[in-house]
């Protein structure tokens, strides 16, 4: 299993790309390296490697390559995201997919070329790198998918498709030649937990090599029964045996790429525990290839709007100093470093996804599914597997997954909207505070 | 009087920002040089030098200067254009404006000091230097104030007194002890064509030491006659001398910032001849400070998603080769030279600016006072003052600006608003194709 650490730079965060300053990132690459990590996750802007949607920058991907090969001489891996996009509250969106040029990201044809080409290149730029682990299409993508990102929406799930499909491809072309990297794609939680969002928990399962998940218990989870409550620590670990649920095949890699400790909702000095709870709860999942932590560098104060959780994300401070939180998850990563994947549970809790069931509002923090998921790993002393209501008929799919016993769960999810109306909570159709 | 050229880069246009190349800008510069005229008009972007609401490059800073004592090194003054913003059809919003930020780029606190900070560290930089003509404010501001730029907008024509009040002032402050750089800002032709825009001609005459206008004859003023018709070649000089009527004092300065010969409406083998009449019969204007053609060099065809028209602006092409348009520019700034001011015209032509007068769709190209400017132009061989109806009873401002005898219009705007339908023209309240 990979352990990891989502690089967010030290002194000028992403914006660093605009002064790339090399003797700075190595300073915080040999940092994130004292941690006992394997792998970092980076973050180009894309308006500033393709300024222009017919142009690629080379300077652009060439500072990439300056980073990546850093990391490398720091013992790092690396995966690289592409369509930044979205990080920590703020769009980069390029200039020629605003006013006058409004177009749609997901399916107006000429972006979606030049996305492809994009995703081509930069790949194509990476691929000969021995310390590249993967691509992923870009960070949260579907952020973009709904307001109150720039507009026009998707609204069309199987244009997601589409979209995916058509990235994936672009990102295998560019590593033609390089097989062990893998592709991925990255979602914020609304595709598991928003019944009106246009991306899905399907979409997670059925693109690219490995289904990645963000988990935020600041989605309402850690306001359940409290930051350290199972609702809150095992969220990570409920995320990726939810996403697990639409694997077409059950040996299917999850990966924990972005898991952080909030500070809106979990107070400092419980932070460290938040963290070594939540990875030791992820790392039991079945298939797990990687967790990766969010982030490696606080933000620094001089920079304004941040939501106010983001100033205290790092493992190390603005200082560079390495905060307890940044102490516990070195120990923790020590620690369950070859510890080899649990056996799956023999429990398989029914998820109702039949049409016209709104199983994203139950499964999100809250909900019936959620509760119901809760009270079974608490009652078994670990979480149980999840199994869609369409597939319980399918003996194979359960054999598959070591499934012996199914529990079903009837929705109900006043409890869930309501809690939708609380401060940082997640619901359907909520606006929630933006994260990475 | 000042002759100069917009500077758009060749090579790479305003994204050359990200790769500043100084040899080439050189090499632009000479080329510049060589057509004869004394000063450019540079342009940063906005969102690299102010990445942050609270942060502004010191690298960023360091670019400007490098371009503009490359100007001084080959004879050109400068004047240097703050928030871009809006460039040919493109807009360049930071980050900290969009989406999970969006706010009131006119309005909001913080958002105003975060500009004037911007404005008055730009002038600073820029203050110590001998070949600083001015600073501008941006280009082209008035063009967030409404759709498709992003939102909210602005709707307050007195929110627009104040702001462009803080923008001066802090350019003022930013240029301390430099008491010859000029402050101005810049608008697009619906301050004063469009009844709907919270920015006014008063807003031109009112803020700066000049007063700027834009001369676009993509507006519809090419298309009523034909682009050699007295209300094409003469539309420069109507703005300009529309403008004055709002000046309190009579002889403050006007600066044709802005004129081009646009290719969409204006065919090749017209644009030189219409280029040499719009300047001839913009140099007459009485205290014409100076006139600055848009643009040095044509925009790359690799650059995708420019309105056509923007492809064949400059005076150089894509190889650097002198056009046609760039040889007739060349001869006619240097037939212009030392032709002294003109008298001001005698004739006040009269505008109904009294309230609930719909008097900026008469002034539209096609509007009833626009034509009859026009006719009163052909009929005299020169284009008349213009006198704000609010300002017949004022002796002394008829005095002081030298008018003798008023012709009075009666607004019918039918024609006006025809003519707003038709393609590429501009009328109240339509969208028309943006212009840097």
């Amino acid at each position: 299993m990979r352990f990891g650490v989502n690089y967010t730079p030290s002194g000028s965060w992403f914006h660093s790309w605009l002064d790339l300053d090399p003797q700075a990132v190595a300073r915080d690459l040999d940092q994130v390296a004292a941690l006992g990590v394997d792998h970092v996750r980076l973050f180009p802007l894309w308006p500033l490697l393709q300024p222009s949607r017919t142009v690629i920058r080379d300077q652009g991907l060439a500072d990439v390559l300056t980073v990546v090969d850093l990391a490398g001489r720091a013992g790092l891996d690396v995966v690289v995201d592409a369509v930044q996009g979205h990080l920590s509250s703020f769009d980069f969106v390029p200039s020629w997919l605003e006013s006058w040029h409004r177009r749609n990201m997901f399916s107006d044809p000429a972006v979606v070329t030049a996305l492809e080409e994009y995703v081509r290149r930069l790949s194509a730029a990476l691929a000969d790198r021995p310390q590249l682990l993967g691509v992923t299409v870009g960070n949260e993508v579907n952020q973009f998918a709904s307001a109150p990102h720039p507009d026009p929406h998707l609204t069309d799930s199987a244009e997601a498709d589409r979209w995916l499909d058509r990235m994936i491809t672009a990102a295998r072309e560019g590593l033609a030649g390089n097989d062990r990297a893998v592709v991925t794609h990255a979602m914020y939680d609304a595709a598991w937990y928003d019944d009106a969002h246009p991306f899905e928990p399907r979409h997670a399962a059925g693109h690219g090599d490995l289904s990645v998940v963000h988990s935020w218990v600041f989605n309402g989870a850690a306001r359940l029964e409290g930051p350290l409550a199972a609702s809150s620590v095992r969220h990570a670990e409920y995320l990726l045996l939810l996403t697990a649920a639409w694997s077409a095949a059950p040996d299917r890699g999850v990966w924990l790429q972005e898991v952080g400790a909030p500070t809106n909702v979990v107070p400092d000095e419980l932070a460290a525990d938040f963290l070594e709870q939540t990875l030791r709860s992820a790392a039991t999942v079945p298939g797990l290839w990687g967790m990766t932590w969010w982030c490696s560098h606080d933000v620094p104060r001089r920079y304004a709007d941040f939501p106010e959780v983001e100033y205290g994300l790092g493992l190390y401070d603005e200082q560079g100093r390495l905060k307890p939180t940044g102490e516990r998850f070195a120990a923790t990563v020590a620690a369950l470093r070859g510890v080899g994947a649990s056996p799956p549970s023999s429990v398989g809790l029914v998820l109702d996804d039949r049409p016209g069931s709104a199983y994203r509002s139950a499964s999100a923090p809250g909900g019936s599914f959620y509760r119901a998921w809760m009270r079974t790993a608490e009652a078994h002393g670990r979480g149980p597997q999840v199994v869609l209501r369409s597939r319980v008929d399918e003996p194979d799919h359960l054999r598959g997954r070591g499934i012996a016993t199914l529990h079903y769960v009837e929705h109900d999810d006043r409890a869930a909207r309501d809690l939708a109306t609380g401060e940082g909570s997640v619901g359907p159709g909520t606006a929630r505070p933006a994260r990475s």
